[in-house]
């Protein structure tokens, strides 16, 4: 198979254990005797919420676990191994399906992956804190029913509470830094952008899906664990800078979207570093044009942008920290089983990205 | 000390074990290198939306623990032991405090225990919501820290996960069964009243304080803890009915507030029981006045209620559930330790209640 095949039939086969785990929710509701309208109410948000995005984070663990066992394809998992690894996959979906919805609660946003978000299909409003909350809950429902025997239980459910929490401080930060309704760009600082990006989503994003099929694996030492988080952490951070980058430089025919970073005033890494290298007068112009919502005032703010060639510091900042984090991958320490690869495939897929 | 003055003196001891977990919280948060202004908006969640209520949750876990061991007061428990039992009585406010902030926003109240609701604060608004998941957070945190090393650790957690998840259950019934703006009383039962207060209220409120103390206590078998639930549960259904009775019946002096179950539209006992006794007049009439915001409709369904005799069904109801709950006191098996006094004093506080 080609690659792009490969990944396609990696998608669907992940895609398809997904009914199998609402099914299993569904019987725990049932036999607790929940009214059905509930029932359909909970099988609804799970499926309108979970699937549906590009579930890169939940195929990291199966593409990860196979890697630490040294399997040349998903397809060779034996078939309960591959649903367990899948399922700690759609744990992670399941997630980030808790912090999207309320995220687009607390952004007001609009659509969410092609759709009207959660809060603003009919019927659903404000209840939608509460689905983001039984999200939350069906990763510790379908821990305890699959992996209450394993000696990493307990690992799982702490690693999923931390990460949790550390998203949710990076949620926290973003959210008094950088309001959507009150530009301050003196909140704004590189040292703020960088904790943001590194606890919103370096953690749940990348170190989270590696460390999982590591402990399913049974290689997970916490030598191997610090080895894993010490590339995976600043390679999340890069890869959010990337983003933040794509969204001001970025084609949009590339990217598939219009970039609404400098209008939403989003604590970005362009903002950020033009802060450190503007003249007073640019700040000014920066000051009153950044998060404003017109095609004008962000207009201003990418000239200043362009004429302080941001775009040549990404790149610099690009080949830097690759070069960085390709150093760190080549003295990955393998002799407890740990495999440098699993961080390889991570850095390839997001080295020069244009989308 | 008189009861009144030992209840005082209990709950003053019990506050003061409080800040110390917020100067824990704050310390860790200063580990991960977090800001100080998000340190301090955190603090101030802490402290806006956890202390301040009746802590009746979180006092019932340390007198729990006490009656199993046999102390007289809580003064006489070692200070290291007052300290854990005292810290999961505060996981249960903390996770109060969650529901509370949610339920706010998912209600559009306007106050809680005497102030602004946490969402209504200055500049908080929507950021409630990561705010109510960080309180939960602090569950895990407090017992990862206090609870790691006993046998009864996974206990903790899998406990917290379930009634939290079966608290979120009760809660989507509730709110889709009865939302405020729309009015359809085909929609209750006194089912779906039993499921919604057992699950939104019975488990967090009686199971989980009890349930907390016997692990401490090390009186946890099963056998203990289902006798405990099969008390605890029905008692925690009585407890809301009760609270449902008052809110239509009893006086505003007493409850302390003005009911507005009727005007909100509230699944509450009093509707429900109406319901399976009313004729097709009195339903018509309740069919268009419940739930309408304004005092001629609620006296309409008030003088409905009183026709049918609800003030005598509740009282009826009171007699032969608290019968019927002293007898499975009375049935209880101590041998292995439990202790039936703990539930006694569930109910005598209870029992014939008027505030």
């Amino acid at each position: 198979m080609s690659t792009s095949n490969a990944k396609e039939h990696n998608r669907t086969k992940f895609l398809k254990e997904f009914p199998k785990l609402v099914d299993e929710l569904k019987s725990i509701l049932t036999d607790y005797g929940l009214p059905k309208e509930a029932i359909t109410w909970y099988e609804k948000s799970l499926n309108y919420n979970t699937p549906g995005g590009k579930l890169n984070r939940g195929l990291s663990v199966v593409d990860s676990y196979a890697i630490l066992k040294g399997y040349k394809s998903v397809d060779d998992l034996p078939e309960e191994t591959y649903f367990k690894v899948a399922l700690l996959g759609w744990c992670i979906e399941l997630l980030q399906a808790y912090f999207l919805v309320a995220d687009d609660m607390m952004d007001k946003s609009i659509t969410r992956r092609g759709q009207p978000c959660w809060y603003r299909v009919p019927n659903v409003g404000e209840i939608a804190i509460n689905d983001a909350f039984m999200l939350e809950g069906a990763i510790y429902i379908l821990l305890k029913r699959h992996f209450k025997k394993e000696t990493y239980y307990v690992d799982l459910l702490e690693l999923f509470h931390e990460v949790t929490f550390q998203t949710e401080l990076g949620q926290l930060l973003d959210l008094i830094t950088a309001p959507e309704d009150h530009v301050d760009l003196s909140k704004f600082s590189l040292k703020k952008h960088s904790f943001i990006v590194i606890f919103k989503t370096a953690y749940y994003s990348f170190y989270l899906p590696v460390a999982l099929a590591m402990y399913v694996a049974g290689i997970a030492d916490e030598k191997d664990l610090k080895q894993a988080h010490d590339v995976l952490i600043p390679l999340g951070e890069y890869f959010q800078i990337q983003d933040d980058y794509l969204d001001c430089f970025g084609k949009a025919e590339d990217i598939g979207k219009i970039g609404t970073d400098i209008q939403d005033n989003k604590c970005s890494w362009v903002i950020n570093t033009a802060l450190t290298k503007c003249t007073p007068e640019e700040r000014a112009i920066l000051d009153s044009n950044y998060g404003v919502k017109n095609a004008e005032s962000e207009k201003k703010c990418k000239t200043i942008f362009n004429n302080l060639g941001l775009d040549k510091l990404y790149h610099e900042y690009e080949e830097s920290v690759a070069a960085d984090l390709r150093k760190k991958i080549a003295a990955i320490d393998e002799s407890r089983g740990f495999k440098s690869e699993v961080l390889t495939v991570f850095l390839n897929k997001i080295y020069k990205r244009s989308k």
